[in-house]
């Protein structure tokens, strides 16, 4: 890669808005989720794992990923915010799922429980890898951020157990859901040893090839019913393609992102970190770009259909009943990250910082206890945030993403430090052996000027690499020292001078409210716009208006008035003036056009993550005009 | 019933208009029907059942109703038009649905084929009764328009074998489909039996009453196992809640429609011709608002949901989704064609009006060869019309309705003769002993002037009631001898004197297009407008646009211009000013609202029931304003 993320423990998130996030998964959202983790059997299954017990299992047969996933989450943010409760139920958790691992390093407590016989023969639909994945990850953070490697151990036995069956000589095969490839990478990069990089790069690369190894499954009835759903598609109804999960083509061919989503992302994340070669570059750019340039809600959500969770046709992007799995946004976001750090290119971070400000951030409520699964950009009054799904995969996963957001903030390359997104961190760097603190103050994402205070040990000469956003038309700089005009490259402001200790950095990035519209094949948006303020979509919300926001058109020409309120923690409104439809009518359903009857009236939009944390109510994305 | 439909063999259609559809029809749409019907396998069933044959059978369990609804179609067609081939593949067909009735009179080949010793166990999702119904309804038909009692024989024997085995004092239980009570209806008007109408009312009155029979039926889990589906929903999912089929309430307490769409209508119909008490004829009144004024399309299609075929919630009309099936507009103009009958007011009439020629009537292609199942009021391009189904219930039902047309346009009753749809027709009546001739001139849907010639053997004092449709403000009058101010009622004109040979009444329906809004409850319509011109409503396609519609926005201030046209069988035409949408826009999804360019455009508007009859293309009814 030519960037690199940087160890988060080199790391302080200091900005009020993403610290106020983490001290409430400490505090609320994680200790709740743990409870419903208890309460809904995903722990006992370890226990009776552990037990050796059979014939009784909680739940879906991928539960074992949740819990994973929770402990990743808690990891994170325990480094920061210690709390003993969170702690001790983090490492009871940890007990146990080690306790409950085969002598041979397997570990699922769905077959251990109820098929032990059955491992590795449905790998289209059971998830076994994907666990395992998820295992890994979360023993890596584990041990970085809590200096705890038992989880990580168990994870290293499991991989090896995997590594013992499927491999170039071996088995065919890979888990019909992508994630152990990021995690074997990941894995690679924790123990330093390249074995795992290279199975994740072989399952990769065997993927989509012909014969397909999920479509030889088939004949094997007995393990493809134990999924009756996929049973059914797949035996009854002959309707496998391999797009569901990317298995249509090898991923040297891909160009239109197809499938369900979260398992397109999974998979690109990591090919993206395989330090892909040319043609695999150009196949994960012309993927990418299938994505973003034809295929994204404005909010960075993705996969508009809940039929396939996943993608359609171009330009498909219905915003009333969009799927945009919450997921699938914190998936874009670590494939963006993925890309930026291969290519230094300030596109892929703009998508990044849109899905992370948006769509990501909209599946989890403002005190982090409820949930979205799924992110529409209309609602008529039938949404509601819930505290946990049967399919539980999107609370801890925007959880572990809040928990590591510094990751995706900054990266180091040769040329110095790169600043993607401005919130206030601090930084423990080295360049050239120099020890480097930097201290990033700012009031992002609703405040437009940035200070980067520099502290090297002693004057070393580096880059500061400041991201100019898609949504900005010019960026203000004042660099004490820096003679000569600041140079860009790929998006990006290069500061490059010999820095000494007080040196500070001033950016003002240019943020006022923009009328967005979406490319007129975008036949769901055209006679309506979007309002934006810097990284943030805004969306009108009854609750404010006081009306149905469906029933308000915007006059574009007239001046947005931004609020500064004490309101959603904080959070910067929008008021934007236009007029409104009565719901006054003829008593019949349908009437001369004049029947109307139209009034002026101003709306007040609040940001689009921070909908329906006030009750159940209409809102609405894109606004007519 | 206040009103008496006037039996077919009275009524000449000589409207231009529908006597295309039905020439069409019998040269085209008809033998076409009958080729599907062979080639699958249909006209075989039959033929195995006669031949006592066990172990094979081709389609869908309801797949009999399918032949005998083209026979019905077939006989309404070749009274009028008469085809030597045609009619020899009817009375071929009726031969063989004769030689596979059993001798105990039942008649399903389904059942007969493949399951004989699971008749009526599964009323619930067999359609049993349904197939039966539709036998009956064909019975009828063929014996008013060709004169041949074999087919009505076979229904009779059915109808006494049901009647056998349901009934107070005997089984409970009636179709899972509703059908069989407006078909055991038509058998008593057919053949002067009461006992067949009171076993519907039995039916209808039972339905939805607790312990429910269909919910009894869920114990016999072999029974319930002959249609997955429906096992799948009721056994393992537990959903059963009664609305799908009308069974959640008796009849007495309905106010909201709920469920499948064509079962609700065939319900209602029945209960409507029952000559209902005061408190069914609210319930009824209470279900007809809640269709007509906060569940209907403008088209007067039904249904909005795919999922269940039918209704939703109040104001859930979406447009590029909405299902609207062919059958349920079909159903609806029956319906509203009974209330009318019962009641003699108007606004049934304008809302069989509104079916017939747009929802309904849009089912099939101009050359009668091509079939919707569901009819959305958008379309991206992805529509197109096909032959035929696997579950072909829609084509030979819009061609029986088309085939009876004249049965929906006039009335007789103590007052005289109704006319609800002035379209041209030549009426054979007989008042008070006097015949009396009544032709109908008009250029109806698309002109506005209506002739009315009284030809009376003698001099004869009778009303005559002219409909004064919904959309129009006003009816000019000319008619002679006629010395007071005309009376009105209901929404009718009442014409009552001493009509005399020679005398000839001349009415103008106000006919102007007309920019037609929603209810702004109906939230897919805000900020949206639909062309109507007398009862069509129109639609903007992309074959005439030459750009898709969903990037026009029509000025509704400007005057639009009713254009005669020789396109589309010589369909008037709209053309309405506006402005148009480029889809030229910057090289990215989402960009600043002024990137978009616009400039005046004017668009062609053609009848809503007249799309895709071209190719497949864009389409759009609810136009941007």
């Amino acid at each position: 890669m030519r960037l690199r993320s940087i160890p988060l423990s080199q790391i302080q998130v200091v900005d009020p808005f993403w610290s106020r996030y983490q001290r409430a998964l400490v505090e609320l959202g994680l200790p709740a989720q743990f409870r419903q983790i208890v309460e809904t059997g995903r722990l006992r299954n370890f226990e009776r794992a552990a037990a050796g017990e059979r014939g009784d299992f909680d739940g879906y047969r991928f539960n074992d990923s949740d819990v994973y996933k929770w402990i990743e989450a808690c990891a994170y943010v325990l480094a920061k915010y210690p709390s003993e409760t969170l702690q001790r139920d983090v490492l009871h958790a940890i007990d146990l799922i080690a306790e409950a691992q085969m002598p041979d390093g397997y570990l699922n407590t769905y077959f251990q429980l109820m098929h032990p016989e059955m491992r590795w023969r449905n790998l289209i639909a059971m998830h076994e890898m994907y666990c395992a994945g998820h295992l890994i990850e979360a023993g890596v953070a584990v041990l970085e951020c809590l200096g705890d490697r038992k989880l990580l151990d168990v994870g290293i036995k499991f991989a090896d157990h995997i590594a013992s069956i499927f491999g170039p000589g071996k088995r065919r095969g890979a888990c019909g859901h992508q994630e152990i490839e990021l995690a074997l990478i990941k894995l690679s990069d924790a123990t330093g040893d390249p074995k795992y990089r290279e199975l994740a790069r072989w399952m990769i690369e065997d993927r989509g090839q012909r014969p397909s190894y999920f479509e030889k499954e088939f004949a094997d009835t007995e393990a493809i019913a134990l999924c009756p759903a996929a049973a059914d598609l797949l035996l009854h109804k002959g309707q496998y393609s391999g797009e569901y999960l990317q298995d249509h083509l090898p991923i040297r061919e891909h160009s239109d992102v197809v499938g369900h989503a979260v398992r397109a992302m999974y998979f690109y994340i990591a090919a993206a970190q395989l330090e892909p070669d040319a043609e695999l570059r150009d196949a994960l750019s012309r993927t990418w770009k299938s994505v973003t340039e034809r295929r994204m809600y404005i909010t960075g959500g993705i996969g508009p259909s809940g039929d396939n969770e996943g993608f359609t046709t171009d330009y498909d992007l219905p915003n009333l009943n969009a799927y945009a799995e919450t997921c699938a946004a914190v998936g874009l976001t670590l494939w963006g990250s993925a890309l930026l750090n291969l290519t230094g290119n300030s596109e892929y971070a703009d998508v990044m910082e849109r899905a992370i400000y948006n769509g990501a951030l909209a599946g989890i409520s403002l005190d982090t206890t409820h949930y979205f699964y799924a992110n529409p950009l209309e609602s008529r009054g039938g949404n509601a945030r819930v505290p946990w799904f049967g399919c539980a995969c999107c609370p801890p996963n925007i959880a572990r993403l809040i928990g590591s957001i510094g990751r995706y903030a900054a990266s180091i390359s040769e040329e110095g430090l790169w600043i993607h997104i401005p919130f206030g961190m601090e930084l423990d760097l080295n360049f050239s052996g120099v020890p480097v603190r930097v201290q990033i103050d700012s009031g992002y994402p609703f405040e437009s000027k940035v200070v980067v205070s520099v502290e090297p040990a002693s004057p070393i000469e580096f880059e500061i690499r400041f991201r100019i956003p898609d949504w900005a038309d010019n960026v203000e700089t004042e660099i004490p020292g820096l003679e000569a005009e600041a140079e860009y490259s790929d998006g990006y402001i290069c500061a490059r001078k010999l820095w000494k200790p007080g040196d500070v950095a001033k950016f003002d990035i240019e943020m006022r409210p923009r009328w967005i519209s979406a490319d007129p094949r975008v036949r769901d948006n055209l006679g309506r716009s979007a309002m934006t303020l810097g990284p943030l979509v805004y969306a009108a919300e009854e609750t404010d208006l006081g009306f149905a926001p469906q029933l308000f058109a915007a006059d574009t020409a007239a001046e947005p008035e931004v609020i500064q309120s004490s309101k959603l923690e904080g959070a910067s409104m929008i008021r934007v003036a236009g007029e409104r439809i009565f719901e006054t009518f003829p008593d019949q359903l349908y009437a001369e056009t004049q029947a109307l009857e139209y009034e002026e009236a101003v709306a007040t939009l609040i940001p689009y993550y921070a909908w329906c944390n006030r009750g159940s109510t209409s809102m609405q994305v894109w606004i007519r005009t």
